[in-house]
């Protein structure tokens, strides 16, 4: 494009200026320099993890850089390249920075940096799927990596399916969707009215929230959520899933599904699947295991009898934007009986599918994700792996849980701070207790941890959650970036005591 | 990293490279490289537009990477580079190639290449929401452009409310599952069953099928989707509308919602909504219109009159990853009243939504969003506007829908082609009804439609699509890359000829 200072007042112009190759090339250039610099300095633990602001504060600057845009128009490729530059620069200084080895919260990685320059290709072309000729590539990325991720877990190749799907709530939506479409025959085309007795939808007690939802959503109702206690380390208890469904099905309710956990959220809690597996098959339901953060274990050969038993499920969640560290969202769905895939749908589309090359169905996602038009999502993943192989996910594993337990024994040597259990993986909750919370009330203690939480986290040093158990507020961290050091972790104890004092 | 060949055989070697910042500056500039010269090779439109192969074998190709990852342990910087350049040149061979003049297909733009490179900058750091915490700007953004978006549909600022999700689908589901709530008040909690009369969903009578789709996982039912017949140009039929709203009232069945299409798939007809708004009001119904497709005309002077009345209707679906030109995915759902975002649903996870800062909730994403980790997908929308301004889109929405009365003036104008109709927006369906077909039957005549389309398509020389209207085949085209011009179109046609003559 020009590089005179001429505006770019004409349609085509602007439209020559948005697509032109060489601006690409020249903005690429300056993009791959910002945030190679922002990962080196927030990845040595310069800077603020989180850069706390107000929301209406950064909601009224974001307003004001497209009321900039619509007030003027573009003019040379220079003025493009400083614009450029200052709104990715002002991005990279407003947000969460996860890449921070003090970085220690949701679990939500410190993604593997190269994912994004795959998934970049893939954005940049608009790599899409819902049918396979929109994207070929795509499709057989996905493929790839689902073939791989299942025979890891231990499905057998050739009789198992899945597919990728944007998020762990979408996907165990979609899983618990043809769940229920397999327990209750014509719930698909007929609805859910006029059932009697109403489905339920048997769940671990601390399933994630869109278990929940799911119920909410499908129309089975949030209160058709039937919860299975657990035992005192937070798994299903066994015998009394046995308890509950044998009643249930004396009683002729339908049953959609068992939701287990592999972990569940809070604590990380890993359930005892081969027996959950057992009971279910003895009463013929549906085992669903919500593998979002803990599938990845199966990569792992120190962690993965954590996730035995995973073959045995009906259907498997595993997000990779999780333990496999890639960004979000890249979540697979299994199915343990490929031919359950078709049950999820079923609709006709005849500007999509061609009746011309039925046996295309096969490889068109649309038909059995919830997403017609949807992201080459496993770009990442695929790139990574093909680079690092299995390997890489295996150390990153081994790794953060490994940080995990030294962060618990950490915990354990400290005299004000408790852990509320070991870890099992990479989620440890805790508490900072300082001598003169002794003799307060449960209540303010509970409201000290809050506190002290928003402190630290609006401070910038450390980024940490909350959760609450058993009616009580705790801290917790997942380990979830593989630069974080057990010195790290000594450093937020510490933090967390600064802040305690003022709190 | 190393410049040597060593193996990087611990883990905390593959650790180290894949974390790398060096290593994403040095592979960062390779991928902008290729990807400048890619996207200039096929907008000047050389090669092929559709990189056709078999799926097997492309899946095949993919595991093959893969298990070459697995099997060796990459090395130096050197080594990685020529591999991670290895497979970007593999994945860019063998896509879809949106950008090519000749890409003619789906409803699935050529992207704002520069949209990709805001997206790269979220993806690399990894920036998410479900909570303000974790995503401080990716929220801020979001809500500034859904602020700007919903002002030029009409709604009233303050009082109109929105999000952003993973496509089209999803945002239809997330708004009718809304519709749902407020229409059968405990139908989130109690769940469907027991219900008597078994409440409808009303739709266009050629709604996308996310539609019928969306009835079938609520638990309300495909078979309870009632139909709205179309006028003779495809829109829904008012006075239908009016009758049959008036006769389910009258026997007492309850409405979730009337969907309404702006434009509908099949031939991009745009439904009277100021008239359907008036019928819902009257009738006491949630109006939901799914303007995925041509919402974006609001953008535009010449072509708002299009979706007059959007901003009376109670939801709205619009995917700037269409007529926005956005690289997939970024879908938008407007609520006319703000309040229904929380009434999409309910639930309780204590280590996201923090207690002691209830406010917060307002802007905690997962809270309104089916998804609860969730992709910055505003950025690349946030970026483009911020630099281009308001005046991009409007230029992009012209010219495609132009280009398209263009297209249908050259079908016209040929002896050999029939256009379906003169088109409303940029989705034209036309015949190739070259003079050995004359004595053909209807069916012999549908059967060369959808094989030239195929033989065309797996040539790579252009991608355009079928559709079914009437029981009959149709060649249909979307005209959503704004560099495709009239000689292009006249080139199709041509390329129809061809193979015509061949098939």
């Amino acid at each position: 494009m020009s590089t005179s200072e001429t505006p770019l007042a004409e349609p085509s112009q602007l439209i020559a200026a948005a697509y032109d190759p060489q601006l690409v090339r020249e903005l690429g250039k300056r993009m791959i320099t910002l945030l190679a610099d922002h990962l080196s300095h927030v990845g040595s633990g310069k800077g603020p993890v989180l850069n706390w602001d107000e929301p209406s504060h950064n909601i009224d600057l974001a307003r004001a850089e497209l009321e900039a845009g619509n007030a003027s128009v573009p003019r040379s490729a220079d003025s493009l390249l400083a614009r450029f530059d200052e709104l990715l620069r002002q991005s990279l200084s407003r947000g969460q920075n996860l890449h921070h080895p003090h970085y220690v919260g949701h679990q939500v990685p410190a993604s593997v940096p190269l994912a994004g320059l795959f998934d970049s290709v893939t954005t940049l072309t608009n790599q899409v799927m819902a049918i396979y000729e929109m994207g070929p590539w795509a499709t057989a990325i996905e493929r790839a990596v689902v073939e791989q991720v299942g025979e890891a877990m231990g499905f057998r190749s050739g009789q198992f399916g899945g597919l990728i799907t944007s998020g762990g709530s979408l996907a165990n939506l979609t899983a618990l969707l043809t769940a229920r479409n397999v327990a209750l025959g014509d719930g698909w085309s007929a609805g859910l009215t006029g059932r009697s007795p109403a489905p339920v939808l048997v769940a671990h007690a601390e399933a994630h929230y869109c278990v929940a939802r799911a119920a909410g959503v499908l129309g089975i109702g949030t209160q058709q959520v039937v919860s299975v206690p657990l035992e005192k380390n937070r798994r299903m208890d066994v015998n009394q899933l046995d308890s509950i469904l044998a009643d249930l099905r004396t009683r002729g309710v339908p049953i959609v599904a068992v939701s287990a956990a592999a972990c569940a959220t809070p604590i990380g809690a890993f359930d005892p699947l081969v027996e959950i597996s057992e009971v279910c098959r003895r009463h013929d339901v549906w085992l669903h295991v919500d593998a979002a953060h803990g599938g990845a274990a199966c990569l792992s050969a120190k962690h993965r009898h954590l996730v035995n038993g995973l073959e045995l499920a009906d259907s498997v969640v595993c997000d990779a934007h999780k333990m496999m560290f890639m960004p979000a969202l890249c979540a697979m769905v299994f199915y343990r009986n490929r031919d359950h895939r078709f049950a999820t749908f079923e609709q006709t589309a005849p500007y999509l599918f061609d009746p011309s090359a039925p046996g295309m169905a096969e490889y068109d996602n649309g038909m059995v994700n919830l997403e017609c038009t949807k992201r080459a999502a496993a770009m990442g993943l695929w790139g990574v792996w093909s680079m690092f192989g299995s390997q890489l996910f295996e150390a990153l594993v081994d790794t953060t849980f490994e940080r995990a337990q030294q962060f618990y024994e950490l915990l354990e040597e400290a005299d004000d701070f408790e852990a509320f259990c070991q870890p099992e993986c990479n989620i440890v909750v805790y508490r900072y207790l300082p001598g003169h919370l002794r003799n307060r009330s449960p209540e303010e203690i509970d409201r000290f941890q809050l506190q002290l939480r928003r402190a630290v986290v609006e401070s910038g040093e450390y980024y940490l959650v909350q959760t609450n158990l058993d009616g009580r507020s705790y801290l917790r961290s997942t380990i979830i970036n593989p630069l974080t050091t057990r010195e790290h972790l000594r450093g937020l104890l510490d933090c967390l005591r600064k802040w305690g004092s003022q709190t």
